[in-house]
């Protein structure tokens, strides 16, 4: 589905008829017998990240993915976290590991992340499939940026040659959404903490991707007219969620812009539907 | 050591300051009757090949690291050189393994790549490598950019917060540098064949790293005074040697430059040593 122009991008839209995709070639699966599993460890009781998870497994319930949610108490071990990875790498039927981030201080991440089957790594998140992203060969990219790179495709937005800015050098958003861009023949150009004169860089994008976490730190005088503005950020203030781009006064100046909520946030979480279906085909389809 | 100021970086002299360090870790290993050893396969008889293979055999008596060239025929099959490079992983003397490329058409680059033991990718071709180096936690980092941070930092060149921009996106140079910079703390952008208004960003550029891979394409219109230029490009001419940078004219405008040659091509031989030697730490030392 190509959905139609409009200047607030409708992520909620797009992301309904990823699902809809996966939930399609899921039931291609079923004729085989075969129900994509996706496992989710959580470890600790954020509030913030219960609720994420939440959100996943209502997803994989919509999109007939069996899941999985594995509660570690906060004084878990690493030993006995990587035995549990260990353990559901080794378990046939499930097909993605996600460990919800963040993870408690005695944790070591990266460790954790590279113990992770990378056939099964449905965030992306493992060396080997970063690597395999940066020289464009792989299928389980990191959910955020691949769900960002749909909406623009599927707006039609046009990429090649044009000025794209990242504010934000993540792992997780900022590296791997400069990388995609990079791909899809974009000029691309990462700023973050460090770098001067912020604004002068913001206002040549013609894509701006906002993943600075700083609620509203993009505002309009940072902008170029007739730019497309996509916010990562969430952040839950007295009046609801905002993103990291100050949506009112940007969106009066700009061509298109995502919102918070309904814009990247539910292409996350169709991303990693169709990253598990991934997994699942290349394991067991 | 650090160098002195000077206009013109001497890569050949930061290259044999580095090479003399690699020699005396490779003499402390030798205490322990370790000598580490670099494999190089060479398929086929590209002359450009065979010069750099020499180079590189050259640079490994003088640190003192055993080197090994393989030499395959022209039309070597994809199973002989897999069946080659395994054996290699099992050979406990070998810390490093260079495939040379390019190689034959027959051949499936990427799958050789992956199959080399990723702690005896001294290239750091290797996806978990290549991973290891966005999620800035690797040793193994491809030749050309590891030799261009070393002779960055030696001549005492301030990144943070810099304009640096990478003309070029090879896997090889291109990506791997913009990494290198960020993690450095500059704002890096990068340019391709796909850039519009490429002289507007190389005007720009504090830092400006030229792997274009064609023959005096950056002219002193495209550099900010006071730059400092990295040129990559290496091509032969009747003249001799030229880079991607068009010398004279550029060296007039800017701050500090790399001539070619004598700039970034011994300081990537060295860069391969000084790999093959943590290589040789990390699994034996």
């Amino acid at each position: 589905m190509k959905v139609g122009e409009n200047k607030i991008l409708n992520g909620k839209q797009v992301a309904k008829s990823l699902e809809a995709e996966v939930r399609a070639k899921a039931e291609k699966l079923q004729e085989q017998d075969i129900v994509p599993g996706l496992s989710v460890i959580l470890v600790g009781d954020d509030p913030a990240s219960e609720v994420y998870v939440s959100y996943k497994e209502k997803a994989c319930q919509r999109v007939g993915i069996n899941s999985e949610v594995i509660n570690l108490p906060a004084d878990t071990s690493q030993e006995e976290l990587l035995a549990k990875v260990e353990k559901l790498n080794q378990a046939n039927e499930v097909d993605g590991i996600l460990v919800q981030l963040p993870l408690p201080e005695q944790i070591d991440e990266e460790e954790v992340i590279e113990t992770i089957d990378p056939a099964k790594d449905v965030d992306g998140f493992h060396p080997v499939n970063v690597g395999k992203l940066v020289a464009s060969s792989t299928e389980l990219i990191p959910c955020t940026p691949k769900g960002i790179m749909e909406l623009l495709n599927r707006y039609n937005i046009d990429l090649v040659g044009q000025e794209a800015v990242v504010v934000g050098r993540s792992n997780i958003v900022g590296k791997p959404i400069a990388n995609l861009l990079l791909q899809a023949n974009a000029t691309v150009t990462i700023c973050h903490s460090r770098t001067q004169n912020l604004t002068k860089h913001t206002k040549e994008a013609d894509i701006l991707v906002a993943a600075v976490g700083q609620q509203e730190f993009i505002t309009a005088d940072m902008v170029k007219e007739g730019a497309t503005v996509i916010d990562v950020g969430i952040h839950r203030t007295g009046d609801g969620l905002v993103g990291d781009v100050a949506f009112e006064e940007v969106q009066e100046k700009v061509a298109a812009i995502t919102p918070v909520p309904g814009g990247v946030g539910p292409l996350t979480i169709a991303s990693l539907m169709e990253n598990t279906l991934v997994a699942c085909q290349q394991r067991r389809g």
